[in-house]
Protein backbone atom coordinates (compact mmCIF):
# COMPACT_ATOMS: atom_id res chain seq x y z
CA UNK A 1 0.00 0.00 0.00
CA UNK A 2 2.79 2.16 1.18
CA UNK A 3 4.48 1.55 -2.05
CA UNK A 4 1.82 2.20 -4.23
CA UNK A 5 0.87 5.87 -2.79
CA UNK A 6 4.01 6.92 -3.22
CA UNK A 7 4.41 5.74 -6.71
CA UNK A 8 0.84 8.34 -7.40
CA UNK A 9 2.43 10.80 -5.40
CA UNK A 10 5.49 10.56 -7.85
CA UNK A 11 3.11 10.55 -11.24
CA UNK A 12 1.33 13.58 -9.64
CA UNK A 13 4.63 15.61 -9.04
CA UNK A 14 5.32 14.70 -12.48
CA UNK A 15 2.39 16.18 -13.98
CA UNK A 16 2.31 19.15 -12.19
CA UNK A 17 6.05 19.67 -13.61
CA UNK A 18 4.71 19.08 -16.92
CA UNK A 19 1.77 21.78 -16.27
CA UNK A 20 4.65 23.78 -14.70
CA UNK A 21 6.38 23.61 -17.89
CA UNK A 22 4.09 24.86 -19.91
CA UNK A 23 5.60 27.49 -22.48
CA UNK A 24 4.13 29.72 -24.13
CA UNK A 25 4.92 27.98 -27.26
CA UNK A 26 3.04 24.98 -25.82
CA UNK A 27 -0.06 26.93 -24.98
CA UNK A 28 0.28 28.15 -28.66
CA UNK A 29 0.20 24.75 -29.85
CA UNK A 30 -2.89 23.51 -27.39
CA UNK A 31 -4.75 26.62 -28.77
CA UNK A 32 -4.09 25.53 -32.36
CA UNK A 33 -5.10 21.90 -31.83
CA UNK A 34 -8.51 23.30 -29.81
CA UNK A 35 -8.75 25.52 -32.77
CA UNK A 36 -8.85 22.35 -35.48
CA UNK A 37 -11.13 20.24 -32.62
CA UNK A 38 -13.65 23.56 -33.00
CA UNK A 39 -13.71 23.02 -36.54
CA UNK A 40 -14.21 20.03 -36.96
CA UNK A 41 -16.92 19.74 -34.44
CA UNK A 42 -18.31 22.57 -36.05
CA UNK A 43 -18.63 20.92 -39.14
CA UNK A 44 -19.82 18.17 -37.85
CA UNK A 45 -23.11 19.90 -36.27
CA UNK A 46 -23.45 21.22 -40.03
CA UNK A 47 -22.93 17.73 -41.16
CA UNK A 48 -25.57 16.57 -38.88
CA UNK A 49 -27.57 19.19 -39.67
CA UNK A 50 -27.86 19.15 -43.55
CA UNK A 51 -28.78 15.38 -42.76
CA UNK A 52 -31.57 16.50 -40.78
CA UNK A 53 -32.74 18.92 -43.75
CA UNK A 54 -32.36 16.10 -46.29
CA UNK A 55 -34.54 13.63 -44.87
CA UNK A 56 -36.95 16.58 -43.31
CA UNK A 57 -37.52 17.21 -47.23
CA UNK A 58 -37.14 13.23 -48.07
CA UNK A 59 -40.32 12.89 -45.69
CA UNK A 60 -42.58 15.69 -47.20
CA UNK A 61 -41.48 13.72 -50.95
CA UNK A 62 -43.02 10.41 -48.76
CA UNK A 63 -45.91 11.54 -47.59
CA UNK A 64 -46.49 13.14 -51.02
CA UNK A 65 -45.88 10.62 -53.35
CA UNK A 66 -48.15 8.17 -50.56
CA UNK A 67 -51.02 10.66 -51.02
CA UNK A 68 -50.94 10.07 -54.53
CA UNK A 69 -50.88 6.40 -54.87
CA UNK A 70 -53.53 6.59 -52.07
CA UNK A 71 -56.02 8.97 -54.38
CA UNK A 72 -55.01 6.74 -57.38
CA UNK A 73 -55.70 3.85 -55.38
CA UNK A 74 -59.04 5.12 -54.65
CA UNK A 75 -60.06 6.73 -57.64
CA UNK A 76 -59.63 3.61 -59.33
CA UNK A 77 -60.73 0.83 -56.62
CA UNK A 78 -63.71 -0.08 -58.57
CA UNK A 79 -61.47 -1.41 -61.66
CA UNK A 80 -61.27 -4.82 -61.16
CA UNK A 81 -64.32 -6.03 -59.78
CA UNK A 82 -66.60 -3.33 -62.49
CA UNK A 83 -64.47 -5.35 -64.98
CA UNK A 84 -65.11 -8.98 -64.11
CA UNK A 85 -69.30 -7.66 -63.86
CA UNK A 86 -69.23 -6.63 -67.31
CA UNK A 87 -70.17 -10.17 -68.89
CA UNK A 88 -72.91 -10.34 -66.52
CA UNK A 89 -73.98 -6.91 -67.97
CA UNK A 90 -73.45 -8.02 -71.42
CA UNK A 91 -75.62 -11.53 -70.19
CA UNK A 92 -78.26 -9.44 -69.04
CA UNK A 93 -78.37 -7.13 -72.37
CA UNK A 94 -78.78 -10.35 -74.30
CA UNK A 95 -81.60 -11.59 -72.45
CA UNK A 96 -83.40 -8.43 -72.66
CA UNK A 97 -82.99 -9.36 -76.68
CA UNK A 98 -84.89 -12.57 -76.44
CA UNK A 99 -88.21 -12.49 -78.20
CA UNK A 100 -91.37 -13.31 -76.62
CA UNK A 101 -90.38 -12.34 -72.89
CA UNK A 102 -93.90 -12.12 -70.84
CA UNK A 103 -94.26 -7.85 -69.45
CA UNK A 104 -92.78 -9.53 -65.98
CA UNK A 105 -89.74 -11.20 -66.87
CA UNK A 106 -88.55 -7.87 -69.33
CA UNK A 107 -89.19 -5.43 -66.13
CA UNK A 108 -87.34 -8.00 -63.82
CA UNK A 109 -84.52 -8.19 -66.28
CA UNK A 110 -84.77 -3.88 -67.25
CA UNK A 111 -84.61 -2.95 -63.92
CA UNK A 112 -81.44 -5.42 -62.72
CA UNK A 113 -79.52 -3.83 -65.46
CA UNK A 114 -80.85 -0.38 -64.44
CA UNK A 115 -79.14 -0.76 -61.18
CA UNK A 116 -75.97 -2.54 -62.02
CA UNK A 117 -75.47 0.16 -64.96
CA UNK A 118 -76.24 3.12 -61.73
CA UNK A 119 -73.63 0.88 -59.43
CA UNK A 120 -70.87 1.03 -61.97
CA UNK A 121 -72.24 4.80 -63.05
CA UNK A 122 -71.60 5.96 -59.13
CA UNK A 123 -68.29 4.08 -58.97
CA UNK A 124 -66.92 6.02 -62.49
CA UNK A 125 -67.97 3.67 -64.57
CA UNK A 126 -69.38 4.80 -67.91
CA UNK A 127 -70.09 3.47 -71.47
CA UNK A 128 -67.13 3.94 -74.15
CA UNK A 129 -68.60 6.47 -77.07
CA UNK A 130 -68.54 5.01 -80.20
CA UNK A 131 -71.05 6.97 -82.37
CA UNK A 132 -68.48 9.61 -84.31
CA UNK A 133 -64.49 8.91 -85.42
CA UNK A 134 -62.44 5.81 -84.95
CA UNK A 135 -60.41 6.20 -81.84
CA UNK A 136 -57.65 3.10 -81.15
CA UNK A 137 -57.42 4.28 -77.94
CA UNK A 138 -61.42 3.60 -77.09
CA UNK A 139 -62.45 1.37 -80.36
CA UNK A 140 -61.26 -2.54 -81.28
CA UNK A 141 -61.68 -2.72 -85.08
CA UNK A 142 -63.65 -6.15 -85.42
CA UNK A 143 -64.17 -5.51 -89.07
CA UNK A 144 -64.34 -2.83 -91.59
CA UNK A 145 -66.73 -1.93 -94.45
CA UNK A 146 -66.28 0.79 -97.71
CA UNK A 147 -66.99 4.56 -96.53
CA UNK A 148 -70.07 6.03 -98.06
CA UNK A 149 -72.09 9.06 -97.46
CA UNK A 150 -73.36 8.02 -94.42
CA UNK A 151 -70.54 6.57 -93.10
CA UNK A 152 -67.36 8.27 -93.63
CA UNK A 153 -63.88 6.66 -93.36
CA UNK A 154 -62.70 6.18 -90.21
CA UNK A 155 -65.56 6.57 -88.56
CA UNK A 156 -67.72 4.15 -86.36
CA UNK A 157 -70.67 2.36 -88.27
CA UNK A 158 -72.20 -0.14 -85.79
CA UNK A 159 -71.12 -1.48 -81.91
CA UNK A 160 -70.93 -5.16 -81.65
CA UNK A 161 -69.92 -5.36 -77.94
CA UNK A 162 -69.98 -1.97 -75.78
CA UNK A 163 -66.90 -0.80 -74.28
CA UNK A 164 -66.63 0.43 -70.30
CA UNK A 165 -64.10 3.53 -69.00
CA UNK A 166 -63.78 4.11 -65.26
CA UNK A 167 -62.89 7.93 -65.23
CA UNK A 168 -60.33 8.23 -67.86
CA UNK A 169 -58.93 4.32 -67.93
CA UNK A 170 -60.15 2.10 -70.33
CA UNK A 171 -61.68 -0.88 -68.74
CA UNK A 172 -62.11 -2.50 -72.27
CA UNK A 173 -62.84 -1.15 -75.43
CA UNK A 174 -65.57 -1.15 -77.45
CA UNK A 175 -65.72 -4.04 -80.43
CA UNK A 176 -66.75 -2.02 -83.67
CA UNK A 177 -67.34 -1.73 -87.13
CA UNK A 178 -65.26 1.07 -89.02
CA UNK A 179 -65.59 2.82 -92.64
CA UNK A 180 -62.79 2.43 -94.43
CA UNK B 1 -3.99 57.31 -50.16
CA UNK B 2 -0.85 57.70 -48.94
CA UNK B 3 -2.47 58.53 -45.63
CA UNK B 4 -5.08 55.40 -45.90
CA UNK B 5 -2.00 53.42 -46.26
CA UNK B 6 -0.15 54.91 -43.52
CA UNK B 7 -3.73 54.16 -41.35
CA UNK B 8 -3.45 50.47 -42.25
CA UNK B 9 0.51 50.10 -41.50
CA UNK B 10 -0.47 51.84 -37.69
CA UNK B 11 -3.28 49.01 -37.46
CA UNK B 12 -1.18 45.95 -38.49
CA UNK B 13 1.42 47.44 -35.94
CA UNK B 14 -0.82 47.45 -33.34
CA UNK B 15 -1.95 44.23 -33.65
CA UNK B 16 1.39 42.57 -33.71
CA UNK B 17 1.98 44.28 -30.76
CA UNK B 18 -1.42 42.91 -28.68
CA UNK B 19 -0.36 39.56 -30.61
CA UNK B 20 3.20 40.25 -29.01
CA UNK B 21 1.99 41.06 -25.90
CA UNK B 22 -0.07 38.10 -24.98
CA UNK B 23 1.12 36.36 -21.70
CA UNK B 24 1.09 32.21 -20.71
CA UNK B 25 -2.19 33.51 -18.59
CA UNK B 26 -3.71 35.58 -21.63
CA UNK B 27 -3.48 32.04 -23.77
CA UNK B 28 -4.76 30.47 -21.02
CA UNK B 29 -7.64 31.98 -21.23
CA UNK B 30 -7.99 31.79 -24.65
CA UNK B 31 -7.57 28.10 -24.47
CA UNK B 32 -10.67 28.05 -21.82
CA UNK B 33 -12.62 30.36 -24.66
CA UNK B 34 -11.62 27.87 -26.94
CA UNK B 35 -12.56 24.94 -24.82
CA UNK B 36 -16.22 26.18 -23.83
CA UNK B 37 -16.61 27.09 -27.81
CA UNK B 38 -15.78 23.48 -28.42
CA UNK B 39 -18.09 22.07 -26.22
CA UNK B 40 -20.98 24.03 -27.59
CA UNK B 41 -20.07 22.85 -31.19
CA UNK B 42 -19.91 19.24 -29.71
CA UNK B 43 -23.37 19.94 -28.09
CA UNK B 44 -25.07 21.02 -31.36
CA UNK B 45 -23.50 18.02 -33.48
CA UNK B 46 -25.06 15.41 -30.86
CA UNK B 47 -28.08 17.27 -30.71
CA UNK B 48 -28.43 17.12 -34.73
CA UNK B 49 -27.68 13.63 -34.57
CA UNK B 50 -29.89 12.82 -32.22
CA UNK B 51 -32.27 14.71 -33.93
CA UNK B 52 -31.71 13.00 -37.44
CA UNK B 53 -31.85 9.48 -35.52
CA UNK B 54 -35.30 10.87 -34.61
CA UNK B 55 -36.47 11.29 -37.92
CA UNK B 56 -35.04 8.39 -39.08
CA UNK B 57 -36.86 6.30 -37.00
CA UNK B 58 -40.19 8.69 -38.00
CA UNK B 59 -39.70 8.13 -41.40
CA UNK B 60 -40.37 4.34 -40.57
CA UNK B 61 -43.53 4.44 -39.13
CA UNK B 62 -44.58 6.98 -42.06
CA UNK B 63 -43.83 3.97 -44.43
CA UNK B 64 -44.97 1.29 -42.28
CA UNK B 65 -48.31 3.05 -41.63
CA UNK B 66 -48.76 3.92 -45.56
CA UNK B 67 -47.93 0.50 -46.32
CA UNK B 68 -50.80 -0.56 -43.78
CA UNK B 69 -53.04 1.88 -45.07
CA UNK B 70 -52.57 1.14 -48.53
CA UNK B 71 -52.83 -2.80 -47.93
CA UNK B 72 -56.03 -1.91 -46.22
CA UNK B 73 -57.73 -0.28 -49.30
CA UNK B 74 -56.72 -2.49 -51.43
CA UNK B 75 -58.34 -5.84 -49.60
CA UNK B 76 -61.62 -3.93 -48.69
CA UNK B 77 -61.26 -1.92 -52.18
CA UNK B 78 -64.59 -3.38 -54.06
CA UNK B 79 -66.80 -3.05 -50.69
CA UNK B 80 -68.48 0.31 -52.38
CA UNK B 81 -69.64 -1.35 -55.77
CA UNK B 82 -70.41 -4.32 -54.13
CA UNK B 83 -72.62 -3.10 -51.85
CA UNK B 84 -74.17 -1.12 -54.25
CA UNK B 85 -74.04 -4.83 -56.74
CA UNK B 86 -76.31 -6.67 -53.98
CA UNK B 87 -79.79 -5.15 -55.17
CA UNK B 88 -79.29 -6.26 -58.75
CA UNK B 89 -78.46 -9.86 -57.51
CA UNK B 90 -81.85 -9.63 -55.08
CA UNK B 91 -83.37 -8.81 -58.45
CA UNK B 92 -81.97 -11.51 -60.51
CA UNK B 93 -82.85 -13.75 -57.73
CA UNK B 94 -86.36 -12.61 -57.11
CA UNK B 95 -86.89 -12.63 -61.20
CA UNK B 96 -85.74 -16.47 -61.22
CA UNK B 97 -88.00 -17.76 -58.64
CA UNK B 98 -90.94 -16.09 -61.27
CA UNK B 99 -93.24 -18.91 -62.22
CA UNK B 100 -93.39 -20.54 -65.96
CA UNK B 101 -89.97 -18.80 -67.50
CA UNK B 102 -88.61 -20.52 -70.42
CA UNK B 103 -85.61 -22.50 -70.43
CA UNK B 104 -83.99 -19.79 -72.48
CA UNK B 105 -84.72 -17.18 -70.06
CA UNK B 106 -83.98 -19.00 -66.96
CA UNK B 107 -80.81 -20.18 -68.58
CA UNK B 108 -79.80 -16.39 -69.67
CA UNK B 109 -80.37 -15.43 -65.77
CA UNK B 110 -78.72 -17.88 -64.30
CA UNK B 111 -75.49 -17.78 -66.03
CA UNK B 112 -75.50 -13.77 -65.21
CA UNK B 113 -76.07 -14.77 -62.05
CA UNK B 114 -73.48 -17.01 -61.67
CA UNK B 115 -71.59 -14.56 -63.34
CA UNK B 116 -71.86 -12.19 -60.52
CA UNK B 117 -71.62 -13.86 -57.80
CA UNK B 118 -68.70 -15.17 -59.07
CA UNK B 119 -67.11 -11.45 -59.73
CA UNK B 120 -67.65 -10.85 -56.28
CA UNK B 121 -66.53 -13.86 -54.88
CA UNK B 122 -62.94 -13.16 -56.83
CA UNK B 123 -63.06 -9.81 -55.00
CA UNK B 124 -63.69 -11.39 -51.50
CA UNK B 125 -67.39 -10.88 -51.26
CA UNK B 126 -69.38 -14.22 -50.11
CA UNK B 127 -72.47 -14.95 -48.67
CA UNK B 128 -73.33 -14.65 -44.94
CA UNK B 129 -73.81 -17.66 -43.09
CA UNK B 130 -77.14 -18.04 -41.33
CA UNK B 131 -77.65 -21.59 -41.10
CA UNK B 132 -76.78 -22.10 -37.42
CA UNK B 133 -76.94 -19.84 -34.11
CA UNK B 134 -78.14 -16.47 -34.16
CA UNK B 135 -74.85 -14.45 -34.84
CA UNK B 136 -76.02 -10.22 -34.05
CA UNK B 137 -72.75 -9.27 -36.19
CA UNK B 138 -74.30 -11.53 -38.92
CA UNK B 139 -77.48 -11.39 -39.02
CA UNK B 140 -80.33 -8.80 -38.23
CA UNK B 141 -83.78 -10.29 -36.51
CA UNK B 142 -86.64 -9.40 -38.73
CA UNK B 143 -88.80 -11.83 -36.66
CA UNK B 144 -88.87 -13.96 -34.08
CA UNK B 145 -90.70 -17.65 -33.35
CA UNK B 146 -90.93 -19.92 -30.70
CA UNK B 147 -88.58 -22.33 -30.28
CA UNK B 148 -89.12 -26.14 -30.88
CA UNK B 149 -87.11 -29.41 -31.30
CA UNK B 150 -86.13 -28.43 -34.92
CA UNK B 151 -85.67 -24.87 -34.34
CA UNK B 152 -83.44 -24.37 -30.79
CA UNK B 153 -83.23 -20.90 -29.28
CA UNK B 154 -81.37 -18.29 -30.47
CA UNK B 155 -81.12 -20.35 -33.83
CA UNK B 156 -81.95 -19.01 -37.51
CA UNK B 157 -84.98 -20.52 -38.50
CA UNK B 158 -85.57 -18.47 -42.20
CA UNK B 159 -83.48 -16.19 -44.24
CA UNK B 160 -85.94 -13.33 -45.31
CA UNK B 161 -82.88 -11.79 -47.94
CA UNK B 162 -78.88 -12.87 -48.00
CA UNK B 163 -76.15 -11.30 -45.96
CA UNK B 164 -72.68 -10.51 -47.52
CA UNK B 165 -69.32 -9.97 -46.27
CA UNK B 166 -66.25 -8.79 -47.84
CA UNK B 167 -63.30 -10.43 -46.13
CA UNK B 168 -64.16 -10.07 -42.39
CA UNK B 169 -66.21 -6.86 -42.76
CA UNK B 170 -70.14 -7.14 -42.99
CA UNK B 171 -71.77 -5.57 -46.78
CA UNK B 172 -75.16 -6.04 -45.11
CA UNK B 173 -76.53 -8.29 -42.56
CA UNK B 174 -78.65 -11.18 -43.53
CA UNK B 175 -82.25 -10.72 -42.51
CA UNK B 176 -83.51 -13.77 -40.82
CA UNK B 177 -86.20 -15.30 -38.35
CA UNK B 178 -85.16 -16.88 -35.15
CA UNK B 179 -86.02 -18.86 -32.86
CA UNK B 180 -86.90 -17.81 -29.47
Amino acid sequence: MAEENKEELKKKDQEEEVVEELTEEALEDIVEEEVSELDAAVAKAEEWENKFLRISAEIQNIQRRANEERTSILKYRSQDLAKKILPSLDNLERALAVEGLTEDVKKGLEMTRESLINALKEEGVTEVKADGAFDPNFHMAVQTVPADDEHPADHVVQVFQKGYQIHDRILRPAMVVVAQ
